[in-house]
């Protein structure tokens, strides 16, 4: 691949098997968006879903829509929705809460599943709410935590533990963790795997099943493209199913909840991870979310993921190599579909390029993070990227006193 | 009143000052919606507000957003709005989550401001939810749990309280409880008291400060209007802000979620009861929902409210008496913005009243309500709907054997 040639890059974007699914997005003009990794861009049936759910369901129908048009089943029947993008069977996936609240529940119930082991391992450096929560739900259940970098988890450091709770894609530094490696080696020491699939579902095979996974979460608002805030998912193994306990045992989580009954009874399967109402509207947008990978295959979205960031990466580092350091793994099979750079400047070099119109993000404390969801993303965008950070470093453009400009961090 | 004259009701309509909010909310043509308890009918502005979000914001903005349209801050900025209907400084709700999860979490940080004390107090009977999350926090927590009758709560049952729970409208007798007087009870024994308000907001005055109320929870799909599944607001009375501890530590309550700390640290306030990142499309539809309260005073909701529900009840306890039962309270004053009615029959009578065109709706066993929203229901709504249930009644049309037909509670 000739990464210093443009025109290649667009005869590459004419024969893409992806190239047309572009046109499912309503993307702005004139604007590179490698930011699909935190918020992903509405589809093209995003806005007119959201009316007609107001206009032609809850409006016309009223409280019989919870019939009439199913939405009391919405959590599951878009959870076997999102279970062919994990790789599990449809009545393994539920879709509810956010990603924080489904963690909590679930970190809570592998502990419960396992209430003679006192320990949470997890990784170290991970997403923030991942880290919070782990802290708060061992502090709960009178366990410790052992931090470990998963490149190295061992059996020792496993010996006592519940559950091991680890990213499949790190947030920061794209790092792709050995899914199955880490959780046979879990299931060797007697532990359970929960991993949060947030930074990978969308992008790249993720294969819950065959990796024998125990127990998941993810986030529909990136590479889904669910909407800022959109419902979360979990996902828990059949074999879970019956003894798996729900912290959080909310109404709609019982198995007849319009009974009323007075003790608390779970719904078979995932559906009791279901706590209070759901709101239909965020499902509504999330499911036209879901139209737009209908047919998409997985596997070419990971092989393009890869390509994308390399005619990104290949030319920054070429042109740039000294000043931005790599964050990520070089070989694309080890990283998922962003890249990372650092930069003592980052911030202002971000907002430079945003100014340029290339959307990507800054992390705390010196990262610059490129986004390449391959459902969107031409080649061509992946070039231009480069060409125009090329620019704003060579420039010196980002040094203008406006892009230092940033609100305090409290 | 002369509630068996029609044209009265009409009059009545016509002088009411209440009446124009009736065209704030986009009502289908043909039917009487008694059960805005349940589920409230979109505002006209709601569908184009849920468009406008994504074709104006999430769109053209995509992750910028979270900036520029002040995505960030909707938690707070919504629980400003809601405070006023429920006599709150604007600084002590937050909109976030579901009631469920929200009361999950304030029964906790409850029994954790009172860790000496080793009982949670709540209402027997009450909403199933309310009923299932006691049950499991108490179990969490290793507390017990003592149900009461709220109408003779003793010093005895507070003894050893850490949280007296209860529901301030019933949901299916409508029974109005004391807040202020219950409050004072709990506080005189050391307990701390956790109102449930989602059955009267929005339909009457409820003043949590003025009752000095320390935590509550509330629904904004019923008398708020927000769409079904609409995300729940919770209040923290300010003298508890600095300690109150959220067991669902996630970074979006953090004081300084981007700074991405190693540790959690909770917001001021009421924020850090934000767990994860929530949806801002619903968000966009409850202030839609929201700007219909504009102007108008609760106090006069209320009184409409008993007075179109006792247009309704007067003319069926006089033509109907012997065979439907009351259930709610007969003094207006004690009860919220609905009533119920006791039949053996309720199921099939409540299909029979859908079939031609009355919205209410069942509870089980045997309970049949009638919600009597201010804002958008007429006098003349209130006899008519009396009038077709005589008229169901007398002419037996509810023993039609479809009205019978219903699937299993499983």
């Amino acid at each position: 691949m000739n990464v210093s040639d443009r025109a290649a890059c667009i005869a590459l974007d004419r024969s893409d098997p992806l190239g047309p699914l572009r046109e499912r997005f309503a993307l702005p003009p004139g604007l590179i968006y490698l930011d699909g990794n935190s918020l992903g861009p509405p589809a093209t049936g995003s806005a007119d879903r959201a009316r007609a759910f107001v206009e032609e369901e809850w409006g016309p129908h009223l409280v019989g829509g919870w019939n009439v048009d199913g939405w009391l089943d919405l959590p599951l029947r878009l959870g076997a929705r999102v279970a062919p993008l994990v790789g599990a069977h449809p009545d393994e996936v539920v879709v509810c809460d956010s990603t924080s609240v489904n963690l909590y529940k679930l970190l809570h119930a592998a502990c419960a599943l396992r209430p003679d082991r006192r320990v949470i391992v997890a990784a170290d450096d991970d997403f923030p709410t991942d880290r919070y929560l782990v802290d708060a739900v061992a502090t709960q259940r009178g366990c410790s935590v052992r931090w470990v970098d998963p490149a190295v988890l061992s059996p020792a450091d496993l010996a006592a533990a519940a559950v091991f709770v680890c990213s499949h894609v790190h947030y920061r530094t794209a790092r792709l963790h050995d899914m199955a490696g880490l959780t046979a080696r879990c299931h060797a020491a007697g532990a359970l795997a929960l991993w949060d699939v947030s930074h990978s579902v969308g992008a790249l095979p993720v294969a819950l099943d065959a990796c024998a996974v125990d127990l998941a979460v993810g986030c529909t608002y990136k590479f889904l493209n669910g909407g800022p805030g959109a419902p979360a998912f979990a996902y828990v193994a059949r074999a879970h199913h019956d003894a798996l306990a729900n912290p959080i045992a909310g109404w709609l989580g019982h198995a007849a909840p319009f009974a009323f009954e007075s003790a608390y009874r779970p719904s078979p399967g995932v559906g009791r991870l279901v706590a209070g109402t759901p709101s239909v509207l965020a499902f509504a947008a999330l499911g036209a979310a879901l139209d737009a990978f209908t047919g998409v295959d997985l596997s070419a979205c990971a092989h393009k993921s890869a390509r994308l960031s390399t005619v990104f990466t290949a030319r920054i580092a070429a042109a740039l190599g000294d000043e931005l350091t790599g964050v990520s793994p070089t070989d694309p099979n080890e990283r998922g579909s962003h890249v990372a750079l650092r930069h003592a400047a980052g911030y202002p070099i971000v907002q430079a390029l945003i100014d340029r119109g290339v959307i990507c993000d800054f992390r705390e404390p010196d990262v610059l993070r490129f986004g390449f969801a391959p459902l969107y993303l031409r080649y061509v965008d992946a070039f231009d990227a480069a060409e125009i950070l090329i620019d704003v470093m060579r420039s010196g453009a980002w040094r203008a006193p406006r892009f230092a400009e940033r609100a305090a961090v409290t």
